[in-house]
């Protein structure tokens, strides 16, 4: 246990770092969803003008770094780390996008979870004095997530109503050692917990205990209840699992429905959109933060936001293989103002 | 720029993190190799009790970090925090090789540069106060490397001679805050580097300019020379790599020859273990920095280190799409002692 410790698994800054610039980019089907006025950008083209679908998932990313930097009135050049990773194998999606930014750079891998995590190790390499500036970045692309993961799409394959829906997005946060917040104040990293769920299909059940994990140890280590945020925003477990982890605080006396949602039911319109269970992908809680509710922090509308995004660390051999799902999530405190 | 940096790109630890435990699992042709007294464990089965290549590779992981923790006198319920990563997609090898540890995992990917990139994290945790103890774990298997980059094994292709041979092996460091080294005193994170090489045979030539490029900024940034190290250690750049760095620098006028080696050119013998250019894969630096180098630092044969990793941020998709391979360094200068 370091100084900065509180209970067992929760991170306190000391120096809060700031939201400088926050931006995301998603694609047409996103564009049309409940949150099409948060987006910074909508590409109506699923190749964003490239060739190919992981082409097209680097030039999301390499177009929300770019707003992300020029929204903090910034330059490339002014960040000092860059945090980032995408869904791809070897996170391809990430390298190519960062490539030519020049930016020093640590790829992370976190799966669905990965914007959480880039923003926590974003906060405590600024914490560490190790940067005065530094970028969290990833993305998804559903054509290039169904490629890796699932089946080709001209293949047509039924999805079960347990399934989710690859979001096309990408967002990017710039964090700086000081500024007007938002602000992160608090890190829970996540363990990973495997409840033994092996149906690649159900990913929102594989997350849920990791989701509860990190939310109980975030309440217990702080002393606090669901009730201390406006809003706590888990990603992206979709309608099934967040049925499971509403279950899991119901048998503990607490009722989380009045202050929880999920990213996975915020970004489409389950009754119009036909996404079945919801919204996944790295790509969907980093562009629903980057957008919806940063944007919703600076307007006033909550005041402290518990981000908890969650992740599926299978690979489609490791599924092939019989494995079940090991899942993480990382949860991520910020706060509109800092406490007096 | 943070109060930490110096020159561009270097970041000085003003509280250097000391190595509490080490150890390194290989498999049996390493096991053949000059470097065969430095391992931990050498397991003349390839699926090392497992049923596939996948498994075989979590399971180095998991005995790895096993005896590193061991080794530092610690439990697991001692580390704070974990960061790790390997070749497979979704970093599986290290995700099911971390399961059942409980510790806070924070995934990282950086291809052959891993070892020094979850390193570099984890000093950075450390003297940031967010962690007492931290573990930095990466591995490499060569049946699983083959069949998630190149051919099945049963086809039997061709290797060309710029070709490198993937290490079988895990390697595991717990850095603490106090203890008595060797110690992490400066990191030089990398920029990704992309000289427009397609050729995945060859990646020593791919990842040469990074290595390069990190290198030069490092010296630069200090004001240092290769002959202020003892040794300073690329990998893996194999031959063909070694050869265009050593170039590189002798066009500046800088020998740095009598003090450079590299991890791929030191687990192998060439002349008698047909490995080609040398060896590769995240396992390979780390297993040659957790045995013979940071033992080699404990019995005083070298004082100060420069351990250079290498990545190239390839998949699979991105060559058959035509791309070029971006490509990454990451530096961690280590000190047997600390300065007066």
């Amino acid at each position: 246990m370091s100084a900065k410790h509180i209970g067992r698994q929760t991170l306190a800054l000391s120096y809060p770092p700031s939201f400088a610039g926050h931006a995301c980019v998603v694609g047409k089907k996103e564009g049309q969803g409940p949150l099409r006025d948060s987006f910074d950008s909508i590409n109506n083209d699923s190749l964003f003008g490239e060739k190919t679908w992981e082409k097209a998932e680097s030039a999301m990313v390499k177009e929300a770094v770019s707003l992300a930097i020029a929204k903090a009135s910034l330059s490339p050049g002014d960040i000092d780390l860059a945090f980032a990773g995408d869904l791809l194998s070897q996170c391809s999606g990430t390298s190519f996008g960062i490539r030519g930014t020049n930016i020093p750079f640590f790829g992370v891998y976190g799966a669905c979870s990965t914007m959480a995590e880039s923003l926590a190790l974003a906060a405590m390499s600024l914490e560490g004095g190790f940067a005065a500036h530094a970028l969290a970045v990833t993305s998804s692309h559903f054509c290039s997530a169904e490629r890796q993961f699932r089946l080709p799409l001209e293949y047509g394959g039924q999805r079960p109503m347990s399934a989710q829906w690859t979001v096309t997005g990408s967002g990017a946060a710039v964090l700086s050692s000081s500024g007007n917040g938002p602000y992160i104040t608090h890190i829970t990293p996540g363990r990973i917990v495997d409840w033994g769920i092996t149906d690649a299909t159900n990913m929102g059940a594989a997350m849920a205990p990791a989701a509860y994990d990190t939310l109980r140890t975030h309440f217990d280590d702080l002393g606090l209840g669901p009730g201390d945020y406006d809003l706590i925003v888990t990603g992206d477990l979709g309608a099934v699992g967040t049925d499971i982890l509403r279950d899991f605080f119901s048998r503990d006396g607490v009722d989380i429905s009045q202050r929880h949602t999920d990213c996975g039911l915020m970004i489409f319109d389950r009754d119009t959109q036909d996404v079945h269970a919801g919204a996944s992908g790295c790509g969907c809680s980093a562009s629903v933060l980057c957008g919806y509710l940063l944007n919703g922090m600076r307007e006033g509308r909550w005041n402290r936001i518990l981000f908890a995004a969650t992740g599926a660390l299978l690979s489609p051999i490791t599924t092939l293989q019989g494995e079940s799902i090991p899942s993480i999530c990382c949860a991520v405190a910020i706060s509109r103002t800092l406490p007096a």
